[in-house]
């Protein structure tokens, strides 16, 4: 009598650690299913990625194109949140765990399976992320992270690749250990690891060097509706396809690199080298529409939401209450966020350049004009600024902190 | 018997409006001090305005420089706190307020004088920050704001000057309201009251478009202590020779641009031309530094500290005992601020490069490193993925929010 | 040929203010409407305040019923949010402002009124609120302010009531100046104005001294959804029937007594006595309900929401889109608080003694329990404590701030 | 020939579980040397306990008095910042843990110690408390958490405690696990770990019942100097003293109970009930007196430290530069918070009811009142509240959300 084996769904990606995953988890005694979710990484053939998961032994292989609920789905609120986690990174890595493992969830109950893998290492993020994510989804899932587990020198994951007939890559391998979708890529290794090292030209994969970009700035006009871009100069396009045309626009360019030092949620600092060439634009010209729109209480204390908001998403809260109620207030808030930014791309600097809102512009000319429209009533100044200043007028009064006391 | 006059001490600028300001006193029977303060306006000629204030009636003229301390004691916290308003501004006339009131109050009290006037209108920021400083310093000297009061057109204005013997520019005057000093210029005015309307060659003063800028990059190394910079490319320099050299550097290389939609204090939205080279390189430094050097609980709490500052500064309360809070933290959070950055300038780029601190950094390779180095404790993840999550599992077991149901 | 008068809506008290303004307005050319808003104000005889205002000459006068809308738009954000000013005050009279102002201007529209009269002093949060609401909902209509603009002593005020028919109060009037409505009772005034001073028992209107209060504690049980109470032991009850028979059992009780020093809007301190006995007990209630139902993180962020939305309020900023962005939030964070919890109620104290959660309940007595049946996984506080700490533990390797330094 | 021992410091309290855990790390190969940290745990024969650690088994045993500078480094901040965890715990238990490895690790240093083990269980706050402690001041300490690794049932420790020597608790032993010190008591177990369980009469320790206590109020006068209590009814007196003697009256009156569910750091929530006599006297007047002395500004800014501190220590990072930094922010904010506040103590009440500071209060009279005294400009308001509801105005003008829109 044959038992059936456990089914366990694998977030794949077609590289050499994922696929080495294959035959370990037969070993543990799985059926494996491989998943790829197509969220946009660009160069990646998808047809020989699905192949290759069967060739080394899993049992079903399935692609899954997520570029369309990427974008709406988690791109969306990171642009209206203006999402920089630590002021820089738009979250690219970051986006992709929740959609992949909502995914895998799926696959896993509509095949039975009772255990999810990913290939995240043991210092990074991204396995907080997915394992946050089923968790969340369902806890009763088990989870495998085989390359936390191997503990494998370079040489000793090969050795096993050729024993178990996982193709190995030929000829000097890439210093690098990129992760990219849509919405931008990220580098790490070697060489960057030490932050005195400039990040070397070969570090960068979707933009040109500022210098190489051309000499002619290009001009764009960026429509936006309730927060979200909606038309590139005039041409409606949705968002995905918006985020891909502007990566190349952007990207060629030179805009959108990154170079930084960040605090992982495991309490190291790595040096990360990302690119977001569409983000750069999205983003200079989202914050420029609502300097337009936004009341200003409303725009001085939504940065407090959007940290707390990239902090959670950076640390794999995407799933979760306070996620939900901080984009209740986000949505809230981008009802009047519309418009046209028109914004210069010219080696390496994307600048908002001019701003217009026919419906919800709270720039007001009669208001700000030094000219004779001015209807600003300058004598409420007076009383204005007495009741303004009144608390620390009296502070100084009383106790002489910075007054004059003779 | 004659009367003494009551002396008032007018903040002189050498402009228009602060000279008709003078016979415009003196005839509401004051004795005129008038003061300007040197916090580095480029291209003013201290001495003829000196002497113009005399000219036109004042009957004193007083030049006071304050170039160091308007460096050391109003920059330097703008730069430990990476204070940008709304994201954008580096706070630069905002800064001179405070000081040009704290010389002036001085000079009341050594000669006497009971009030104090200058030369804001009635619908922007400043005569808020002018005000709070006198009534914090002293309540007791009363408040001339001439340019509020007069209710003049352009062409009452210069009759009224002409009737007084106060020099009127001749010829097409500047279409631009300046106000400039050591950290920038702030630009409004006329065609710039357009949002739509981009701001036009003349608008810059202190930077060359980034097309004219040269097509070779060029590296600098800024060295920091305790977070404020004290050596560029290895040369130790005080902080205002630091800012004047980095403004002609930057400046060059058409870096500081700022084009904004920017929140008043008084409730209306206003367009904003600013140029602060200087700033975009230090500050860029700055937070880079920062990032190496500073504990990720202390760093991703600062951010909200450095806010609620900026929105302090810009809004008038430099004097306060928040302000004064405030600080105290900022200066605690920047010991270990100190290493070196090396950052690229190139046609309206500034982008740190590369970094390092021999004393401070908390970037550990050995931690960080995918090689065989590596000191980090994969296995410590496991446990700490699964407490991180546990409140968010919990509540997805309970509530089903996201989770599958069946 | 009769020029019409224009119309004026008044918010209308009963009191002498607002009585002696009816003629003042008429003086001023206004026909008068006289509206006084019941919202639950203890005591108040609403049929002989609408003669009131006829007899001292209002053209019409109108009561409406605005209980059950000020209990549930008004009260009901405040109960959700944990909104107490500065820690204490639960925004009474700052409820009720926008929704006088709300019926006022409708009644205004209705009528063709072109102005709008409120019975506030300079020098108080109302004027603010008022007016404010007046602004946002129809800036075209003017505004009168007659207590403001008055200026008169109080025997001036006598003589003018006098001389215009309005009746004055016999005897020694009160030294107290009160607002109440269903959420509670402000009191200021003479005595109180000394901070040293203890209030007198005559102060109090809603509750008993604690001295007083029965000698055998009260338990009462009650259950909320979505974080607003409908039921109270057992027996359902619309949100304002339940605030007045809180109020009657709490104050029995001699709970909701509050006496603070206060920092209004304009700018100075007051000291205010509240008493806000329903108050008291509904919110330690729900407060306690959402600390077993709250998610951690939403839980310790939310009160950043509740500090800002109760100031917001408190500034007369209700209606605004930071308060719809912030409300966003909290009906989110709110979807889980179901429950009921056991208050016992002696003395003037209330404290939860009991709680619980059939559906929501985040508790878990198999995580927390430390009996045999613990289903916590200990093991993993080793690997959680060692990531937690990490950033802490290579601070304080490189910078030896507090560590051992030998 | 001889090894010499490693030697390992225990924090030790007498009880069983670090009674046990002596022949526990002596069979681990350790020398033991047993601390006992007396920080005013109420009832404890300090001689006895450490006569028992030398009788099963330590090599030496120390205790410490720990009692002032618990009050002044480690009490004074919770009360400068009012800091309750989540509103309502002063944060007892996490206040000694820093100190007592801060004296733990002198002794281990002074005594070539290697390592430090602490009695707390794997699934409490505690453990990070200790640890992180540990990590911070000597991260070469190696740890060892005997009672986390036991894994015993309570039988299987009386069992070992037996072969070993321990003396164990004859009879029924308590059903509450309790820690304690000068700050209050904290108490866990059993009964309390249904929520819908009202605590015992029994669970309490420092507090008679409030139906129990004197049916006379009793008022008391504390003096503050920079926001810490001086002198009690006029009496000069310690920290450490102020909060015995407090405590005592306090207790006596039924003050300073809380019974609240509560997250844990590990993720958990758990039943806690507490007593705090002396914090809650001690909290509500410095609150009260802040009121009174600090500026609106400062006092509305404050609570995000406050929260943000309470959170860091209960989280077990006290020696971090976060908490350095908050620090700065919170003594800076204390200088002016001097000055009398009187409460009333009644069957369970703690209330301030008079308030003074000769030389800091802010409040004044002169402002507040409305006699004929009244020095407040309120045309000022006028214009203060055009320009404060400005950008309101505008925005509801563009948008009509919730304006009429006819």
């Amino acid at each position: 009598m044959m038992t059936e084996l456990k089914k366990i769904v694998l977030a794949y990606s077609g590289g050499l650690d994922t696929s080495v995953a294959i035959p370990w988890l037969k070993d543990k005694g799985y059926d494996v299913i491989a998943v790829v979710l197509d969220v946009g990484q660009e160069g990646k053939d998808m047809d020989s990625i699905q192949k290759k998961a069967l060739q080394v032994g899993a049992s079903q292989s399935i692609v899954v194109d997520g570029k369309d609920e990427f974008a709406d789905d988690y791109v969306a609120p990171v642009i209206k949140a203006n999402a920089l986690y630590e002021g820089a990174y738009p979250l690219v890595s970051a986006l992709s765990r929740p959609l992949i493992i909502k995914k895998l969830v799926e696959i896993a109950h509509e095949n039975g399976a009772t255990a999810i893998a990913h290939g995240s290492t043991g210092k990074g993020n991204d396995q907080v992320r997915f394992e946050a994510a089923i968790h969340a989804l369902d806890p009763n899932l088990s989870i495998e992270a085989p390359i936390r587990d191997f503990h494998w020198s370079r040489e000793e994951e090969i050795d096993y690749a050729k024993q178990h007939n996982v193709p190995v890559p030929i000829g000097k391998e890439s210093p690098y250990s990129i992760d990219a979708n849509l919405w931008g890529r990220a580098n790490e290794a070697g060489i960057l690891e030490k932050p005195w090292n400039q990040a070397p030209d070969d570090a960068w994969g979707m933009t040109v060097s500022p210098e190489e970009a051309p000499d002619k700035p290009e001009e764009v006009i960026l429509t936006f509706e309730a927060g979200l871009p909606v038309a590139l100069n005039g041409q409606a396009m949705k968002l995905s396809d918006m985020i891909v045309t502007l990566n190349e626009i952007a990207g060629k360019h030179g805009i959108g690199r990154i170079d930084k030092i960040e605090n992982r949620l495991v309490g190291i600092k790595s040096r990360e080298v990302y690119e977001a060439p569409a983000a750069a634009v999205i983003m200079t010209a989202h914050k420029d529409l609502e300097d337009l729109t936004l009341e200003r209480d409303l725009a001085h204390f939504k940065p407090i939401i959007e940290g707390k908001l990239t902090n959670l998403i950076y640390n794999g809260l995407w799933i979760s209450p306070l996620f939900d109620a901080l984009m209740a207030f986000i949505d809230e808030s981008q009802k009047m966020v519309n418009g046209d930014v028109k914004l210069k791309l010219y080696k390496g600097n994307v600048h908002a350049v001019a701003r217009k809102s026919a419906k919800n512009s709270l720039y007001n000319e009669d208001l700000a004009t030094y000219t004779a429209a001015d209807s600003f009533d300058q004598e409420a100044a007076v009383g204005f600024i007495k009741l303004w200043t009144l608390p620390t007028t009296v502070y100084e009064e009383v106790n002489h902190v910075h007054s004059n006391k003779e």
